[in-house]
């Protein structure tokens, strides 16, 4: 069986990947990450999508990327709410380094265990800003990665950092995952939810989402505060 | 004044980019990483080095390399002692990806503290086989860097990823190191050094380090079992 290491955070993207994964026949070993993040509650939905999905395994590896700061979603800086204009400039929520720290994981994970393929679930149509979630990003990551390993030096087949949601908008995601039967009501996108888990409504990734469901004709399945 | 994340192992490589850092007039900000690995001594180690020196901050990451196995100096494999032939194949001491997950998070440093560079003390002569200790490595992982930070999207100069040691002999960096007025007596490089960090003399890196110190005909202030 060929292998797939899953970035799995317990959003709407992370868990149409894994769907996607599974679909095109891969044993997956999902990876989710506790970053002193203020969104707690996306682990959560992690293990949820993770157990609800037939997956191998599921490493959930405690990090520490607020000892930089930096990030509001990792030091105490208010979220930005009502934004109407996303994308163009980094936003404040930008975390430095992140997908390249979880891609780094993911490739010591997918070295161990000498898997093919890591998923991400990044997007540049509907993205936010942030520079590590364009193509030309993943391209010079996924060639790092070849030089960087004991899977990428030996293989017999080059490893590759799959981005099946690159060029999706928002509501082809939701198309694509609920004919994958996607549970979404399980999923978190908000940056800000309230301790119940129910989401702000208000910041960048609740007002994708919520457009998203608008643009794809789904009936959306969020609790909102 | 110029900024630059040092990766400070407690080694002697280590000790030796920092004393070029600082010799070619950068802010130095070092960083240590405990990874589960058998010589905690090396952090000892570090915090020495980096006292000694005047680093502007010295942080230290716990991260979990251990959560995957598949390496002797993570898990509980026999560290090879006494090899004759050091380099050609990948050897068990390799932990996967490690130099990918400590310049991840030396990217997510530089990006938050606005630096110019990394220093990484990889040396692809004396290099016990390990991938990502090659150039074409360090060149790949820069090319991502400006790719993946707003450091490098909207910075005035690239990032970069500076390896002074990378086509040095042992003795060769012992010689310039010691021009910096490196103290040696304060690093480690074994990796199975006993309970009062006296190296084994035996494995890999004890045995490139003595025949270093032998080479440059300086006197080898390394404390042995």
């Amino acid at each position: 069986m060929k292998k797939a290491v899953i970035l799995l955070s317990g959003g709407m993207d992370s868990a149409t990947i894994l769907a996607i994964a599974m679909d095109q026949g891969y044993d997956c070993y999902a990876l989710s990450f506790s970053y002193g993040q203020r969104n707690k509650i996306e682990l959560i939905a992690a293990n949820k999508i993770a157990k609800a999905s037939a997956v191998k395994e599921h490493q959930t590896i405690e990090i520490d990327l607020g000892a930089f700061g930096g990030s509001a979603l990792t030091a105490d800086i208010p979220i930005p709410k009502n934004r109407t204009e996303i994308g163009g400039e980094i936003p404040i929520t930008y975390v430095p380094a992140r997908n390249t720290v979880f891609l780094s994981y993911a490739l010591a994970y997918l070295d161990v265990i000498g898997a093919d393929a890591i998923f991400i679930g990044v997007n540049a149509l509907d993205y936010s800003g942030y520079p590590d979630c364009r193509p030309e990003y993943i391209e010079a990551f996924e060639k790092m990665a070849n030089l960087a390993t004991r899977r990428g030096v030996e293989g017999k087949h080059p490893i590759r950092i799959e981005t099946p949601l690159l060029y999706m908008s928002k509501a082809g995601i939701i198309t694509a995952g609920a004919a994958l039967k996607v549970d979404y009501g399980i999923t978190i996108s908000c940056y800000d939810p309230d301790k119940k888990g129910r989401a702000c409504g208000a910041c960048d990734a609740c007002i994708l989402r919520k457009n998203g469901f608008e643009e794809a004709g789904f009936p959306d399945p969020t609790k909102y505060q």
